[in-house]
């Protein structure tokens, strides 16, 4: 075959017959003005008329890239033979004879040709890239006597008789409708009688022998002859894209993708390209710039002589670009041209297929590549600073999601594809940890802290009693438990990987060793290997690596975020550690500081039970007393470090019996006890384990009467705080002697007080006033003035219900969207994540994790309706969002459209959220 | 003193100063059309001048009923005292002069003359009846020389110093602000010095003594001499009412009814009669029906020569009325004629006040009088009979409450108030109970059906396994559980009156008795009587007697409420007998068929456990085959009764663990048995034991897999429904069958079939399309149609916000108001009502039980919400509500206000809602 440039122009007018000049239903692809004309629009109009691929290889074309010419017959051509009973519209073929002839002059070859002919190929396109549709046919043109040519221009027998096997073998299959495993069978024959494994091995008689075969089985089939007319291969091959558009798996994806069924499919005639005609010849992928890290360079893979599987298939060591530069420097500089010429065109990285024909170079296709978040954001700011983009597109370009990945260590990509886990969880805390496995907390601190063990913190479930544990340790694994889980909480609080409700182990806590699947068994001490971000657990130690959260790349992509979005950003912290982290990672504020993490604290969990067991009500108020101060430390740490920003404390919330032991235990141990009274003889040994037993008792009485059915429905949030008055009134009290301290250090302190589970506005009346009292109580006796604002936790239908009669009193309202989504569900999400929510997600009963997206029709119309209402009565109302919904990209499109004034996320998510924000006010612009 | 009758005409002028002519600031009782003409209006209006009790004197008095003459200064001059710095306005003080000397000429008496005294009452009287205002102060016109003039004419001078003793202690306590305790140590002292024990006992000097005691401490006190002047008492008496308008209690008691407080008080003037001047003179208070049962009967007592307060203190033992028709038949004549003219100008049955003096009847007060539920509904119904009132005040006038009493069998109330109750618990279910305490079901059912005795049973709480025993017991009692146990669910489905949740009990089920409050103890066999309606617990057998529901009374006037109502009435009931009662109180619909009740059926509750307990599916549908007969019979019974009417069957909808035995139950029963071990040696015994371990493991294994931390919000309704599709087709065929078999014996049926706890409208597209497809299924099978509607019950907040999309499948709508309020509020009720909604309530927190009585704010907007969106989809929409506020008169006149086709109810709320809704209807034209 001869080279395709320097192309001859002649004037075949092909087999004569005259087109019709109404309709034009054949665009060359340096046609492409013509086609957006003639759809009297612009570029993205004529997508409809050319089909994507089509209207991509014309838009090629159009900017001076060389891509083999070819021309594309229109949607309308399909849609107008599909209507009329399978007829080509009148004057379409007519226009697809002239534009062969046109092809012919550019080439210099003549289709039918035996001298020098021109093959093409012949490929569907419609305007959404779509499954179903009909395949490639290559090499259309070939007959015996072209092939016959071929071989005597010089051409290599093994490779013309590879091409017409290829061709008869294709257009059988897909045009004739020959089962492909028919072919495929003929091949493996024939490598059996040759004595070789591959089919490169196979000669070029193998070949003939295998297309005269070939030729035969379509004769059976078909009872008729493998047409050899050239124009006959084109006519047939035409049809069949056309008719592919109704076929069955087209039908069903439309229906399942909601794509219109009157779009109708283009057909694209491209001349055959080479690169596998000697060692002048090659072929290759390559991305504009480095898709890993993004920095601008030419990456990608090439083999000479070769055809595009080759590069793909990995039979052959493909060769870095580099080696391109070294061989071939003028064509590497035509290709890099090509590609920034491209990006340039664009506005984004490609992702490019080349073909090298005797020292030509063919561009095939071209898309925006495919890269890591890392790349990602380089990619996009670098653009913005090269002038191919907006600060404004950069933002957009990157998903919120891509950002996550910089807040955490990751699994090395390469060691985590070769790995297979051992077991697969709740992906409850993103990032990858990997450590020698513990069974306890105290083991795991031990080892941490004295041994400098990295360590994996492995229990059925966790307590409070295991928070040390779980902060020494890297990262934590449970094997029950859901996303709210205690595990969970306090591992997406602290930014440790975990993962949980990993249902396959079974822990054996006596023998410290684990089974999984009731087949592997690891022991105390083993390493493990955790990916929290998909909740994948691997035996052993895998390679991880840190990004780096202050990339510089980073850093300015959120700046512009920032001057992009109106919605503020806050975190929940509960330390000032996480205030800290919050702070750095461009938080505006604290939404949401929960007052009784601190209680779990070891110092203080037994003045909590102290006051929860109290007999009397004075000493009740002596265990609250004791907790003023180390409640005013807290706050004292946390507002220093908010210097000059808000922070919203929450009033206690969880049921009391959270701070007691469970009930189960409780019953257990009392039973190990009684039984322990057996071993023991002296008077004294049985008087204490009595002593014991007398205490287990009344914790059991206390657990008993706290008990309730549905402790999410309970008493808790602002019915606890009153019943307890003293306590609340004690935490407003540590809020403002800290206040008022850190005031005095010249610290800009803008305390909030929330009001947790409020659903009748009497319930604000009671508290707030009384607790407003004491507040400025607080600021009489130290002589300063705080600003300071009280507010509610809007989470339970009621109160979002009432927005209006409690925005009388509050000053803000912070919308806690996992428990309005329980209670507007009426699930409990505890139960229904590892329940009847996952089949109601996999049936599609729900589109979404209510949970993890809010749910626009329900919660969000409860959350405008307390927006709107709320602010009719305050006008300046704050409102924002505390709940873990706040860290998610469409939840943060849905609070930005509701009118919030920031969302409050775990520091972690601070980041994501800030871009999640901008993407949402651009959508507005939009 | 003389009798008052035959009045000689004066016009002496009193002490002659000129009236002003401008404002009338002074009534006579006989110038009621003046006072009318005055404001402009009609007799309400005049209230608000004259005062409630001035214009009631009037209004007697214009229809010709004997009042002792008076006058009364209106509100307006009392507004204008005050404005004015505390002086009489222009003109009034000249009025009341002139109105005495109309008075004097009406009685032929003289104020202040010692030979034919006058002697009037001064009492403040508002538009609203009000405590804090200025009490009465009688015997105005006395002094030393009228009281001298008065015995010379022969009076008592015993009755004339007691006279002239209380003026001075009234007026000196009331208007000199002298406190009254010094006046009763007075007397008390002088009771010691006569050596007697009571007041009647003291003699004529006794009481000059005491006067002039009192007299003395008046000047003490105040430093002046004790007015003497008859008109200067009156004056006093008169800005004493006037100040006391703006008393502290006044003021707090018209901020806490919200009465303004620009009303301003009148006074009333009015001549003194007296029943104590001999045989010829008597007192005594009489309605002018029998207030008990309703009949047309004069009804009362008195008693002759004496005061008021005689009648009421029960020292002396009264006299019936008939006594009076016996000893003076034509005054008794005449009190018949005034009670029918005063019931036929109130138009209501009226309690009567009168004096006889001298043989002359006066009427002192008359207003609406109390009465039993049996005796407002003859009553009602009579006088609408009698042509008083028409058939829409009759309704009116019952209140729905009222027709319960006729429900349920009561205690005597007699024995009720001679006996003190032992226990107060939760009032679930009304009515009284008088039986002997059996402490398990087997028990209970045994005496009740063997022995023929009536059982009241007491259980620490009840499970489906008690249910034969409780049909069995007379009443039920339980120490725990709430106003949603189980106790007081099947309890009120059947009529059974029940007392629950009476923590002062404490049971023990081994010794076969309860201990109340740590002392009493009851025992098994011993006698109790329940108080449903109240929620008492007596010991003991107290008498009852049992109302008639078919009461013609009753049946005329719900015939008459149904005749207004717009609202449909429909009921709750799972078996044919509820539903025959049902229909029998007017029901005109099953609203509510709860089909999991007949799952826990003796027969049935093995099949479902087996069903629950499948290891494969094929296994689960074989026990689902085997309900199958069971629910078509059961279906089939019920469309048979209500022949005619809808009958709506919701979908099973409790969790499946509530078909189970319980946790704690199956874990202690597991311990046991392994114990049990111990006492076994033969291998056989050993091994049956083993077996019975094996099956309650395997019991426990399935508990604790279904068991959820918030069962209220878990897997149940729909979820239940879509998790296993064949259990509710199976439900779906039970029903079909069922009404295809009725529908060819010629029965008009009409089933609804209803889907539980949807929150999502995929919900019911997945199992609405399902079913809908098995009825036509089965209507083909029968070859026979039916009319059937599929509809969702609406019970979580979701489901209303979404109500829309709901309509487009759902062809009727039940709003589940219990657990809608469960989520609306985030409550579990079960926990509230035994904890802090008990506080919230007491501390006014909440205005009302949001279980008893639907929440307007909150669950209401929900509920207006759905069923205006859902009608904007589907016009012809069938809304009901199926929850327990269906027979809440309150709830039933929300549901008329948002529209509601129909509410359901418990068969026994059935007349009370029909009541109610027409109540509700009436409203509405008020």
């Amino acid at each position: 075959m001869t080279s395709l440039s320097n192309p001859t122009v002649t004037t075949s007018a092909g087999n004569g017959r005259k087109p019709a000049v109404d309709t034009k239903f054949v665009y060359l692809f340096n046609e492409v003005e013509l086609a957006e004309k003639a759809v009297g629009g612009s570029w993205s109009d004529a997508r409809g008329l050319l089909g994507g691929k089509g209207a991509n290889l014309a838009d090629m074309t159009r900017v001076g890239v060389p891509v083999p010419p070819g021309f594309t017959i229109t949607t309308a051509a399909c849609n107008a033979y599909l209507a009329n009973n399978e007829q080509f519209p009148a004057g379409m073929w007519e226009q697809v004879l002239t534009a062969v002839n046109q092809i012919e002059a550019l080439t210099g070859q003549k289709f039918g040709d035996a001298q020098n002919p021109l093959l093409v190929s012949c490929r569907s396109g419609a305007k959404f890239s779509m499954p179903g549709m009909m395949d490639t046919i290559l090499n259309i043109g070939l007959n015996d006597n072209v092939a016959k040519g071929m071989i005597a221009r010089g051409n290599d027998p093994r490779f013309v008789y590879d091409l017409y096997r290829r061709l008869v073998q294709m257009f059988g299959s897909v045009v004739l409708n020959v089962p492909d495993e028919v072919f495929e069978a003929v091949i493996t024959a024939r490598r059996k009688k040759a004595g070789v494994a591959t089919d490169p091995e196979l000669k070029a008689e193998d070949w003939l022998a295998i297309t005269n075969r070939f030729k035969e089985i379509v004769r059976t089939y078909t009872e008729a002859e493998f047409p050899s007319d050239p124009f006959e291969q084109l006519r047939l091959a035409t049809e069949a894209v056309f008719k592919s558009w109704n076929g069955k798996r087209a039908v069903d994806y439309r229906n399942a993708a909601g794509i219109a069924h009157n779009l109708g499919t283009a057909v694209n005639i491209q001349t055959m390209v080479f690169g596998n005609l000697g060692n002048d010849s090659a072929t290759g992928v390559a991305m504009s710039r480095n898709a890993s890290t993004g920095e601008k360079e030419i990456e990608g893979d090439f083999l000479f002589n070769a055809q595009g599987e080759d590069v793909v298939a990995g039979i052959r060591t493909t060769q870095p670009m580099s080696q391109l530069k070294a061989d071939m420097p003028a064509l590497y500089a035509q290709f890099e041209e090509i590609a920034n010429k491209l990006e340039k065109h664009y506005r984004n990285m490609q992702d490019l297929e080349f073909t090298i024909e005797h020292g030509k170079l063919w561009l095939l296709q071209t898309r925006d590549g495919k890269r890591t978040a890392q790349a990602e954001v380089r990619i996009a700011v670098d653009m913005v600073e090269e002038g191919l983009i907006t600060p404004k597109e950069a933002v957009a370009r990157v998903k919120p999601e891509q950002v996550d990945f910089f807040l955490h260590p990751q699994l090395d990509a390469e060691a985590r594809k070769a790995t297979r886990p051992i077991a697969k969880g709740l992906n409850v805390s993103p990032g990858a940890a990997v450590g020698v496995v513990a069974f306890d907390a105290d083991t795991a601190e031990r080892w941490a802290k004295r041994e400098g063990k990295d360590v994996i913190m492995v229990r059925p479930e966790t307590k409070p009693d295991d928070v040390h544990g779980m902060l020494a340790a890297k990262g934590i694994l449970t094997s029950r438990g859901g996303r709210t889980s205690h595990a969970a909480l306090v591992a997406r609080q602290f930014g440790t990987p975990a993962v949980v409700g990993v249902s396959e182990l079974e822990i054996d806590l006596d023998k410290r060793e684990m089974t999984v699947d009731e087949e592997l068994v690891v022991k105390e001490g083993d390493w493990l290997s955790l990916d929290g971000t998909n909740g994948l657990v691997y035996l052993g130690k895998l390679p991880t690596f840190v990004p780096d959260i202050n990339n510089p790349y980073l850093s300015k992509l959120l700046s512009w975020a920032d001057d992009i979005r109106t919605l503020g950003v806050w975190a929940n912290a509960d330390y000032p550690r996480d205030a800290r982290r919050a702070r750095d990672y461009g938080a505006q504020g604290i939404g949401l500081c929960r007052t009784e993490h601190m209680f779990f604290e070891t110092d203080r969990l037994p003045i909590v039970q102290q006051m929860i067991m109290a007999k009397t009500v004075t000493e009740q108020n002596e265990a609250i007393a004791k907790l003023l101060p180390l409640q005013r430390g807290d706050f004292e740490g946390l507002f220093r470090v908010m210097d000059g920003l808000p922070v919203i404390i929450r009033l206690i919330d969880p049921p009391l019996h959270e701070f007691l032991p469970a009930y189960d235990v409780l019953i257990q141990e009392l039973a190990d006890l009684k039984l322990n009274l057996q071993h023991f003889h002296t008077m004294s040994e049985i008087d204490q384990v009595l002593s014991e037993i007398r205490v287990k008792q009344d914790y059991l009485a206390r657990v008993e009467t706290l008990r309730e059915m549905n402790p999410m429905l309970g008493t808790r949030g602002v019915r606890l705080g009153i019943l307890i008055p003293e306590l609340t009134k004690m935490q407003v009290r540590a809020i403002f002697e800290a206040a008022c301290k850190v005031a005095k250090d010249g610290i800009d302190v803008h305390p909030e007080v929330m009001i947790p589970l409020t659903v009748h506005v009497n319930e604000l009346k009671v508290q707030q006033t009384a607790l407003e009292l004491e507040a400025k109580q607080v600021m009489t006796e130290q002589g300063i003035k705080i600003n300071y604002k009280f507010g509610t936790m809007i989470e339970i239908p009621r109160a979002a219900l009432t927005a209006d009669e409690m925005a009388e009193y509050a000053e803000f309202f912070s919308f806690g969207t996992n428990d309005l989504t329980q209670t507007t569900f009426g699930v409990s999400r505890d139960d229904a994540e590892a329940g009847f929510l996952v089949q109601y997600i996999q049936q599609g009963i729900l589109p979404e994790n209510p949970f993890a997206t809010i749910d626009p029709n329900g919660v969000g119309k409860l959350m405008e309706f307390a927006v709107t209402n709320g602010r009719k009565v305050r006008p300046d109302l704050e409102v924002g969002i505390c709940g873990e919904h706040g860290g998610d990209p469409k939840s943060i499109a849905l609070c930005h459209g509701l009118g919030l004034n920031y969302v409050s996320c775990s520091p972690f998510r601070v980041p994501i959220a800030r871009l999640a924000a901008a993407h949402a006010a651009l959508a507005d612009e939009a």
